[in-house]
This record gives C-alpha cells, structure tokens and sequence, in this order.
C-alpha cells in the first residue's frame, strides 16, 4: 500500500491567489476542497503542529469558497437552509451553521457571515453548495441571487496571530471579538477581517476580495511577522482533532445527522424555525440520535493518519468508527474522533479499533483534548 | 515551482472498491474527481497511452458517480435539467446531456441512463450534481427520490476491450450498439454493461452495484485478460484531447453556456422543451455564442501539461485561454483545446499562446485529431 503518490495538477483542480508563495515557502503535501488547492503540511505534520502552538502562521484556506446569497429573499432562504436559528444574526457577525436536506443529513457546515441586511456569505465545507441553494431558490421560485463571488480567505492562526495583525491594521483589532467581522483599513484597501479559523490557537481570518491582491497581502504578512517567526501553514491535523474541531466528509457526510454529529448547540429545531429537514430532525429529537461523534484516545504507539476509516468492535459487533485520527506530541496519545453506537459511547468506555496496524484498545473521552 | 506534490489522503478524498487493485498495479498519481481517487497515470502518460491504443487498459472510474433519480416525477424532473430533447430516450439508452443552470451556464456534462420507466441515473462528472437535483425537487416539490447509490464503474479500454469482454459475458457483447447498455450474466452476477468510456479507442463500462464485488471483477478482467497484455490504467490526458474528449472544470465550467462549449449537436434548445436555462440559451442561440471550445495545436518542442489555463493574444489583446495541452507521440505535435473568441476561432488562425515555457504559436484545428 502506497500513502502517499503525486497529485496530479490540472485547471480543474484550481490554484489559489497564494498558490505561488505556497509552493515558494515549501508545500510538502496537497488535498483538494472545494475543486481547488489546499495545503496539508509544509515541514511536516509534527513541526508544523509544533510551530502553530508556539508562533503565528499563515494559512491558504482559499478553498472555503464564499456562496453569496443577496435580493429581497436573502433572509427567508438563508433560515430555510439551516435548522439554527437566524432570527438574531445581526451584521458583523458570524455563525456556525449545520446544513440538511430533507432527512435531515448534513450537506455542509459552514459559517455564515451577514454583510447587509440582505447580503450574505456561506464560508463552505468541501461540497458544491451552490447546486443546493440555486437548486432551492429555482424551485422555490425567490427572489435571489446566488454566485460564488471573488473571494479567497487567508487564515492567520497562532498565539501571536493578534500581534502581526495588529501591525497590520492598527491595535482596534485586538477589540474585535471572536466570530465577528469588520472592515478594517490596510494601506488604501478596506479589508473584511474575521476574528475565527480552523484551530484553537487564537487567529484571525482575511476575506480577500480580489484575486490579483492575494500575494500583496502575503507579502505583508511576512514583512510584519518579520520578528516573530511567521510562517506558511495549513489546517493541522493533529491540532484540529485534539481541538475537536470536525471535518466534512471526514467526520460526518450527508448520511449523518447534526444532532448525530454533535452539533445540537448549533440547532434550534424545536424553535417554530421554518427550515429544509426540520420534521426529520424532529423525529430524531424524540428519542435521541442512535449514533454521535465522540473524541476518542487509541492507545499504543503512534498510528499513522486514517486514509479510510476504521472499523469500531465490541465483542466483534460494529459499534462505529475512527474518521480522523493522529498521534499528538503533547498529549503523547493517539487522539481521534469517530461515529459511536449510543450504547457503546459513555465517557471511559473501551473498545477495539481495527487500524492497518492491527487491533487497538480505544477509549471514549469525556471531550476534545482542548476545551 | 513544484510540480507534482504528494497528495495527502484522507477518508474524505473516498477510495474506490478497485483502489487497492490499482495500488498493487503500481498508480503513480492520483487526482479528486467527485471526493473520490482517481488514477492519472500508471508507468507514465506516454507508456500509458501507447498501450492504451494497442492493447486493453482497465480503468477504475468509480469517480463517475451515479445519481439516481426515480419516482412519478422522474421523467418530467430529468427532462427539466438537461436542453437536450429527451423524448426518444428509451430504456436502455445512453445520452450525453449538457445540464444548465438558469443562465445557461454549464453544470455538469454527464452520461444520462435510463434503466426503466421512472428510474434513471446520470454518471456524472466532476461537481455535486446531488445538491443540484435535489434543490430543484425540493423546491419544484415533486415526487421523486434522489440519491448516490452504490454503484461504482469499471472501464475497459482499448482496441481489445471487445475481445476481453466476450471472454467473461460471451459474444452476445459484440453487438451492443454504441451509447446502449443491457445487463449481462456473469457467473450468477446480472451485470449492467455499457458500450462507452472516455476515450475514443472502443470499451465498455461495467457498472459494479456493489462495492463488495470491486476486486473479484477485476481481478477476473486481468485473468480473462492474461493473454492480450491486460494492464491498470486510466483516462489518459494525451488520448482524450487527440480525441476531442472534454473536461467539466478543464475546459468549461458554470461561466460557459453548451454552445460555448462545442455542444450545440446535443442542445434542442429551439424545441419546445420546458428546461431550466432555455430563455438564456434562446438568447445566446440569436446572436451566436461570443467564444467557443476549439481544438489547437501549440507549435515547437514538447510541453508539459497545463496546470492552469495559459492566455491566448493576438497583437497582445487576450482573445482566449487553452484549458489542456499535452504532447503527443503519435501526432508529433502539442495538442490542446482551449476557449476562443469568435474574432479569432476560424481554422488556420494563427495565435500566440503563453505557456510557462514562454511564448508560442498556437494555431486553430479543424477538429480533434481523432475524429
């Protein structure tokens, strides 16, 4: 079994505003979201990891690709999309927001920003969910307008992520609490900066409207970061499982839940909210998903990533399975997260993981390791 | 300037029911095509197409997934999504359907099947055609299921492909008319099997409903096969642009219309068709399309392929893009296809193209080189 062969790089697979600085500050590996580019490590997983916990890092997230939803019938779809209530999302602000379908499966788990009091932006997981919402407003006939606009995020992760932006923009974004949104002025340009991204080090993220702006922006970065041991960086694996931070289509699918996937606090289907899936979900509610997302430890020495899942036994039954999994450094454990059968997830619960390097003891955690 | 990185595999990027075959046959790169692996090469794009057209080549293209669409409302919500007049469609049937969004603007292109009356599935190309179908009948709210079912297919390629089928399923194969399909006996399996397959040197696809059974079919092609230098292999870049063949996200995306694209012989837009995007393409119908897929040929020594779309001047005014180039053995020249502005799309036309190479003549094809 090979892990790792070459990518191979066609237009299809599209390149970012970064991609060139990317590739000059050393990408060692690629996946693809969002039919675009995304870095998974630069030294490597562990010296990345070890460097986001210790400094300040720039990210090519890119590929959260933005859907605009704007007209007159902004608000009423946007509530339909997602069974979390919206009544009080207020410009400036973001929002975590599960997406269902009829079933209530998961299409997507974006964060939804509103810009206007009908302007808003999806900031998507890895699915075209620009099909689902043109697919909705054609048949429902709104009064819309939906379009991936020209917009690639650039993430700043890390510790001192607040410094290097406040060289940047000025002290007032240290003010800016987490999961808003302002715009804040750099040179001429009037930047739409977030308080948010994909770890739990503390950071920020730059919408960057223009695609001819990317690498300008980079480069500022760098400049600014000049002392404090800036580097390129991606979304960390290792970090983001002991964060407890999920991954669409590694972690949950259309064929899972967000109450299954343990995002009930993000759901207020109860709520007379008028959304796509609400009576699946509802049905569900009443007696309680028969399967949840659960962060897990195997134990032994140190496994490799998951390239597919793995299955979960008790007394040889499937009673779930690993989704993402790596060794941590600072907790010197295998951290992981995996889909658990309701009689087989209370907190201290072991069970047998059938990893390519051969069965496992595999414990359930109360939590990810950071809270 | 990198350029091939390896790719960092994870369950969200889905390996297929062939994918340990195709390790074991020696893959050397991979691509994502619809969140699934999909080889690009095996020894080397040149080793790979020499064989291709000498021998029998099988492909594992579980990435063309399925969307089945079945219920009251199938036929009526199929007819909907494509300008293509579906009338005559009748069970048993391939059709290529361009599908369109309400600007016209491209989708997807995929392989439409009808298996009964209310039943059909589209193998589709590379975009979440899923969210698309499923939107438009929510909304539209009508009586039909849509789903990815499990079904994976397998192509067999090149000019022995008639021979190794008749092997397995008997001679019964060799009058399969092209673009039909009929299901087949094997062992105690009912085979659905198709003549088709993205390349122009003759095959089927076998399209495998279970996942469990990926590895026996295979692994009884390559015995059938032992005698006619059975190899892996995949769609391969040089022969699918020699043969005119088009890449959804390559060489046209949701900003091309089907007549941009070349696909006019496949539009019955002017009949009456209630589909969605008709108005826009009425329109464009009036004047003629602005610009056009046109097949091309890049002057001089050989070039790698693209990994973005390279710009095309005349007198340094940008007047197109090529979206795939390769070199090819056979023909001895660059062969590509690229978007061409109506001012310069006549054959003969000679343009300059920039290539990371550096500048080049580029000069407009009558055709694909395999017709």
């Amino acid at each position: 079994m090979i892990q790792s062969p070459p990518i191979g790089l066609s237009p299809r697979l599209r390149s970012t505003p970064f991609t060139k600085r990317v590739e000059e500050a050393g990408v060692s590996s690629y996946t693809v979201y969002n039919h675009m580019l995304l870095p998974t490590s630069f030294a490597s997983l562990e010296a990345d990891y070890v460097h986001l916990k210790n400094a300040v890092q720039i990210w090519d997230v890119a590929c959260e690709r933005q859907i605009e939803v704007t007209g007159p019938d902004a608000g009423w779809l946007v509530q339909m999309l997602t069974p979390r209530d919206l009544s009080n999302l207020k410009i400036g602000k973001c929002y975590y927001v599960p997406m269902v379908d009829e079933n209530g499966g998961m299409l997507n788990d974006p964060v939804l920003l509103r810009l206007e009091e009908d302007r808003y932006w999806f900031s998507i997981a890895d699915s075209d969910l620009l099909y689902w919402i043109k697919g909705l407003a054609y048949g429902l006939k709104l009064n819309v307008k939906v379009r991936e606009p020209d917009v690639s995020p650039l993430g700043i992760q890390g510790p001192k992520a607040e410094d290097l932006m406040a060289q940047i923009v000025g002290d007032q974004i240290r003010h800016l609490p987490f999961f808003n949104f302002k715009r804040f002025n750099f040179n001429s340009l009037d930047l739409l900066i977030a308080r948010s991204g994909y770890s739990k080090q503390g950071g920020f993220e730059i919408y960057v409207e223009d695609f001819k702006l990317g690498e300008t922006i980079w480069d500022t970065l760098f400049e600014a970061g000049a002392n404090m041991d800036v580097k390129a960086g991606c979304p960390n694996l290792i970090e983001r499982i002991e964060a407890g931070l999920l991954s669409y289509g590694n972690d949950m699918t259309n064929d899972h839940t967000p109450h299954q996937s343990g995002l009930s606090k993000f759901c207020d289907t109860k709520k007379a909210i008028k959304c796509v899936g609400r009576e699946s979900l509802l049905e569900e509610i009443e007696n309680g998903p028969w399967r949840q997302i659960r962060f897990l430890e195997i134990l032994g020495k140190p496994l490799a990533p998951c390239r597919d899942s793995w299955d979960i036994r008790k007394n040889n039954i499937f009673v779930g399975k690993v989704t993402s999994a790596a060794w941590s450094p600072d907790f010197k454990t295998n951290v992981a997260i995996g889909m658990i059968h309701r009689d087989h997830w209370e907190p201290g619960t072991v069970l047998i993981v059938e990893t390519p390097d051969g069965s496992r003891e595999l414990s359930i955690k109360n939590g990810p390791m950071i809270e």
